[in-house]
């Protein structure tokens, strides 16, 4: 069965990937010989990170589903942070490894006049050369970032957004580069159009201006309430903004090219000090410190977002098109059952309670199944994320999206305040990592790996993310692809990060 | 200042209350005499809770805002589970003690073809005596109540919440009795008519049903999700529901009497060995175990809410009526400003971005201030409670109602699982309590306290109440109420429980 899918997919590998027969050409500008259902050119080729450096060999290797090959950092390769790195495609359930991964170095700068807005202008221009090499003179505020982006439905939308969202943050970093340079004061409220904070000016004596029916007497201005933002929840913004410009993006550029499905986008930067994890779906971050969890994320799927979407469809009953309640129950409700008692609950209960079934509590619910097969809409299993703007209801004209959010949650960590040793870290991971190990085996399994470990070696942390995806992806046995404890391995596409929180103050 | 008010009011609570001339009737009949503004009469009369045992003298005594006198249970009274009371009222801000209390043992039981629906057939009727001397035979199950109601814009809200939801949480769970009655089987899924589960009949053969379109073969029903509901989250449920119907009741019954206001609801309920704490406003619960604090609830306020009433007036725009504006800003915006850049967040974000201010962001912000002077549509200060159905905008037809929720959170504890000591207690109190003394300060208050005191002291745990409680109103100084760090006191009505969480077994 596995090879089947197999042996249907690698011909298909064979005619997409870019690399199969092009390999002498600049694969970024590359891509477009093959074309979507509509016609249109990918925005991006299918391809694995670039800092796996792979060959046309390797990657047409990396798509083995029989044998799931672990890709890993070469040795001599190096990422920022010496950020250790390991992925490996699923059993069959799609012919191509959907998750992507970007690990990236960057500097943040004030927008001079002609690149303002350079990246953005780029995407959507030709320029793909200038745009893919931006100056890196070393000046500016350093970045780092890394993102792993779990597609689903197509692979379009993770690859593209592991391309550019770091860009977006970055460019609007950018913005708000002359607030960053000056940490120790809060960002100002209002700013003039040329960035300056903006006072409101006295007006002292008849004012030509219409008069604001609720100003007061400039005496009592400063009596106003004014809240305190502080440059971090500035951060926070501009991340959370990027993701909805990211969005956005996609939605946009449909119309030019080829962008299949949605991924769920997990982003780590680290700026000034601080890091910021960020996250829409159903990855999960962690930092193990002294051999402690420190969670980074929460997961948004079906059930952990049921309150959400419920109340939407509460509010927008249209976008269930007659087809969907938003009504919990615990199981489908037979026609026979019609006025009984039913065990519900809506958008305001936590807890259970009966009620009589009418007609509407026969349509299909919006939140349907559990755990990992909870679904909206009978459809999709993860409800934060980037793309999914054409994803509909099978067979209907209902679309998913309004019920998505693109939003991540962003949690901030004070590296500096927190004191780390070399075993210390971060620990990025798509669901196929997490679905069959926990976070305590991941601590206890890093932990463990990194103090057997030569301190020296640049490879530590990318052996110590092999050794992870090892115990999720399981070996090859009679019975499918199973762990240490004989239970199943993840069928699904891994991807990880390990990444250190120390050694890096000389990093360049 | 305090007097003024203080001498005004005290003519009105005079003419309000019942006890004042009619002390010798049935004061739950009476209370009709003095009618509302539409010329109705109040649901109750105004009052406080009966387990004081108020003549009218102490009643008109405990409405001094000058001295500000504790009102306690008396020594010989008893509450179940040796619970200890204390309240006062506040410095002037209301001529009423606009808190209002509650603790009942009460018996769950089948509903008897008579007495079906009986609280609410009798709460709707006439039938007051009736009503509020329920057969206490002692059969059924036990439970117990304990409430705090904390009211604004009038007290008629909170008492009769503080009068009829512990009996509207008695009777549903009544409706499961025999559900309550075999623990360890878990509820059905669908019940019939008579309370029995309803199993689907087998279809084998013909069936002259209509036939559901998803329906499947009868063989694989049992393949069907099927989730499995626990007995704890169906009481949830009925705790959740009952608050819903007590808000309904208030909408209901404001046809005919005047019930003013609105109320913050706390609610403790005793069950089968269980603990369900249920909220639904600013009050708060905590239990203190071997001296640390376990947080049984979260306020709901503008600011811990934000995100769900920016959705709201996103998604239903009308009901801000065109004066206000679902973004945040940190303060007000003047019209000078109109073009600058501003911070800002919406419903999805919780970091601050800029935005281009437009012509609709100068209306009004939904949600304005910080802290305790946070309010919704500059009306109101908590996003939680019962009541407050006419509500309106001052000098607008806006009504606030809608951002209102009536469904409280609901935590559960399990008190036999968890060893306690004779100084463990629960505490409840109204925001008068919390806003000037810490989680933290409540329990090394009364921990010190109960260890210091006679173990075998009935009075023990209202003596704690009382400590806690001064040390919230502080004394009069010159300067007013002021705390021994001679910070300002709460201002505010309090009122506190402090439930001991062992000791009980015997109690009947």
């Amino acid at each position: 069965m596995i090879s089947k899918v197999k042996n249907a997919m690698s011909n298909l590998v064979g005619g997409m990937m870019p690399h199969g027969h092009h390999h002498h050409h600049n694969h970024h500008a590359g891509g477009a010989q093959t074309c979507g259902p509509d016609g249109l050119p990918p925005r991006f080729p299918y391809g694995r990170p670039e800092f796996l450096e792979l060959t046309p060999e390797l990657l047409q290797y990396s798509t083995e589903h029989a044998s799931r090959p672990v890709l890993t950092l070469k040795r001599g390769s190096r990422l920022p942070w010496r950020t250790g790195y390991a992925e490996v495609i699923n059993a069959g359930k799609s012919m191509l490894n959907e998750d992507q991964a970007c690990c990236e170095k960057l500097f943040v700068k004030k927008p001079s006049g002609k690149h303002r807005n350079s990246t953005l202008g780029l995407i959507l221009g030709k320029n793909v050369s200038a745009f893919m090499f931006p100056s890196q003179d070393g000046t500016g505020i350093p970045l780092h970032f890394w993102g792993v982006f779990d597609g689903h439905a197509g692979s379009g939308a993770a690859i593209m957004a592991s391309k550019l969202l770091h860009h977006l943050i970055k460019d609007r970093l950018g913005e708000i580069c002359h607030l960053l340079e000056n940490p120790s004061s809060a960002p100002p409220i209002c700013l003039a159009k040329n960035g300056n904070p903006f006072q409101v000016e006295s007006k002292k004596g008849a004012s030509q201006e219409p008069e604001d029916p609720d100003a007061v007497c400039d005496s009592s201005v400063r009596f106003y309430m004014e809240k305190v933002v502080s440059l971090e929840s500035l951060i926070m913004g501009v991340i959370e903004t990027a993701f909805k410009q990211m969005d956005d993006l996609i939605e946009k550029e449909k119309a030019s090219y080829a962008i299949s499905g949605g991924c769920c986008a997990l982003a780590a930067i680290h700026l000034m000090g601080k890091l910021y994890v960020a996250n829409a779906g159903d990855s999960r971050a962690i930092i193990i410190r002294n051999k402690e969890v420190i969670p980074m994320t929460n997961e948004f799927t079906p059930e952990s977002e049921r309150q959400r979407l419920q109340y939407l469809g509460f509010l927008r009953p249209e976008l269930l098109g007659n087809e969907f309640t938003h009504i919990e129950f615990p199981r489908r409700i037979q026609h026979s059952e019609l006025g009984k008692k039913m065990l519900y609950r809506d958008h305001t209960m936590t807890g259970w309670a009966y009620k009589t079934i009418i007609e509407d509590d026969l349509k299909f619910p919006l939140i349907y199944g559990e755990g990992k097969k909870a679904r909206v809409m009978a459809t999709i299993g993860v409800t934060r994320g980037l793309g999914d703007h054409d994803l509909k209801v099978y067979n209907s004209n209902i679309y998913i999206k309004p019920f998505l959010s693109c939003v991540p949650e962003v949690k901030v960590y004070n590296l500096e305040e927190n004191k780390h040793g070399p075993d210390d870290v971060l620990v990025m991971g798509t669901d196929g990592l997490w679905d069959v190990t926990t976070d305590r085996d991941v601590a206890e399994a890093v932990s463990t790996y990194l103090s057997c470990c030569d301190p020296s070696d640049p490879m530590r942390y990318t052996l110590a993310a092999q050794d992870l995806l090892m115990r999720s992806r399981g070996v090859l046995k009679e019975r499918g692809w199973r762990l240490a404890n004989d239970r199943l391995g993840s069928g699904d596409d891994i991807t990880v990060f390990v990444i250190p929180l120390v050694g890096h103050e000389t990093d360049t």
